[in-house]
């Protein structure tokens, strides 16, 4: 049966990008061995890193813009802690953005670094939009908000204006619009929703903001660690980033951010449009901060549940029960999703 | 053509591993999606979790003995900081053994949390021998050494006695013989070796030498993080230990370290007897330190190279040329070589 996969993250990515993948497990670019088993010295890998390492900043429209682009390991939630240790001065101030558990963990993780001054929270209505009145004062080090927040169902749609480096974690939006880059200097993501699998983290930070801080920053945790190694300080998690750069090719050879965003638009709209027309549902999120990934709703009549639980079921749809912090569902429609499984879905809702 | 693959890692896997890891690329036990775009909290990604961990303590011989296995990212060398971190008190002392490339790196990393004696050292020959005379002082919080030298291939045979913590970097060679692993206090490696493909790293701690030091350790550097939430505080890289889960399985079945210290023996007899019975080759470590894992070994007649060299690459051999440390050649004999490659490598070396 064609699953219709609606997964928060790990999540659906595309059927060739998959198919590519599983035939480089066991013959990799026909050379009789598998793409696992090969050292990541090798020409071959260390063609990967690179390709992969231009469609980051290829697509993000950074190419010789003073860019480097990372692929590490740890996850965002080892970024929460990499960000302050390579940007906050001893005894600094950095300010975040709370709009979210995610936001919310890497604000803990810098307290441990100096003065977390939190600039804005939607904390007070269980997240469900982007605060936007804050005051960034003069002598901060670095800003840092969370552009997508996978949870709650909402997104930046407008960034801040200061003088203080910008840093951003966009786990589960990046590569899904457009935007102007080089306004933010470090950009960091899990690989595991626009990207690849789960296992690599995508670092694009501009080299110029590193080592100014005067801390003693452990090896692996240091940036400029892996800036002078390529990317390749230690092994690096082979598989994770092979998939990311046949997704980013893919993108790529779709058209890009420019083609993306439209139809991730597309595909948002068909979805908030039945959640706002259909009596049975309503959003969970604020109109003007929903995320064009993440679609969370609530049904109005919960008598209604086990039918249309049975009906999405039925339908081959996976992935969209909510988060226990939000209820009722969430749809999570990553680059790969097609239209055509929120029309699935759309059509469900319509006929409850 | 067949290809044997003698690489030091990421490095030789088990056939039929990696064919049931390239379908789960496309179709994991077939529910129609693929292993890597589905949540990491679905009951079939946390059986994949559950089992890999039952297998390393099970393998292990550490089942019911007060030990976690933790599957976290990062490599060798994120632990080089996390160890020290978690097992050192402020003006804390800890011993290191000075074996090679990777404890010299891991000692560097612990200089910064306090005092490190190096209570041992091979750098005086290059590293081709593990030293034998070493005296440990009582105040020391835990004494580390690096099992198996990877580089310069020598191999720990007996591991020093001692009150303090005994931790051991076994990255190259852990699952490869029978030890007597309760031993140990805390066992990390890298899985590209004898475990899986890159990306993951196993940690197998005993809990109760834990929360004991007075540090405030980051989150994700905090080895309890990682406890309590059964290695899934955050996304763990969910390919890397489904094949790492696989390969235990495959070891498992075939009986286990018994078994395959067995096979190691053979392999690794059949190819020092080789270069100690034939003139136009030398080995390049000490006989009784001699690695099991990595064989490092020197032509005597440097104008035999150029044969040498065309007739291995004619026979598909891949991954034999010797680390830049040490040069000459390294073959690495990790538990899924069969010894038929071996014997390839040795008719050749016999017939030069």
């Amino acid at each position: 049966m064609k699953k219709h996969n609606f997964s928060a993250g790990p999540c659906i990515l595309p059927q060739e990008v998959l198919k590519k993948a599983s035939e480089a497990v066991v013959n990799f670019n026909n050379i009789d061995l598998s793409l696992i088993e090969i050292s990541h010295r090798s020409p071959e890998f260390v063609a990967v890193m690179d390709k992969a390492q231009e469609l980051v900043l290829d697509l993000l429209n950074l190419k010789g813009k003073g860019y480097s682009a990372l692929f590490l390991q740890g996850g965002a939630s080892l970024e929460f802690l990499m960000v302050p240790y390579n940007l906050m001065r001893e005894n600094g101030k950095a300010a975040y953005f709370d709009t979210g558990t995610w936001s919310a963990k890497a604000l803990k993780e810098a307290q441990a670094f100096g003065t977390v001054d939190i600039v804005a929270s939607s904390k007070d209505k269980n997240y469900n939009y982007i605060p936007k009145d804050f005051t960034i004062s003069a002598d901060t080090d670095y800003v840092h908000f969370t552009s997508n927040n996978t949870i709650y169902g909402t997104q930046f749609k407008e960034f801040p204006k200061t003088d203080a480096l910008l840093v951003c974690d966009m786990s589960s939006d990046i590569f899904s619009r457009k935007l102007d880059f080089s306004k933010f200097d470090l950009i960091y993501a899990g690989a595991q929703k626009n990207m690849g699998p789960a296992g690599a983290t995508l670092v694009v930070v501009k080299d110029e903001i590193l080592g100014k801080n005067n801390r003693k920053i452990p090896t692996m945790l240091n940036y400029q660690t892996h800036i002078s190694k390529d990317s390749m300080f230690n092994t690096p998690p082979v598989f994770p980033i092979y998939v990311s750069m046949l997704t980013l090719q893919w993108l790529k050879d779709m058209g890009g951010l420019d083609a993306i965003e439209k139809k991730n638009i597309a595909k948002a709209e068909l979805l908030y449009n039945e959640i706002d027309n259909n009596p049975l549902f309503k959003g969970a999120a604020a109109k003007e901060d929903r995320s064009n990934m993440n679609v969370t709703f609530l049904l109005t009549d919960e008598s209604k549940k086990a039918e249309f639980d049975q009906k999405w079921k039925e339908a081959g749809i996976s992935g969209i029960n909510g988060h226990r912090s939000v209820g009722g569902y969430r749809a999570s429609i990553y680059n790969a999703m097609p239209i055509e499984s929120i029309q699935v879905l759309v059509d469900i809702m319509k006929n409850l």
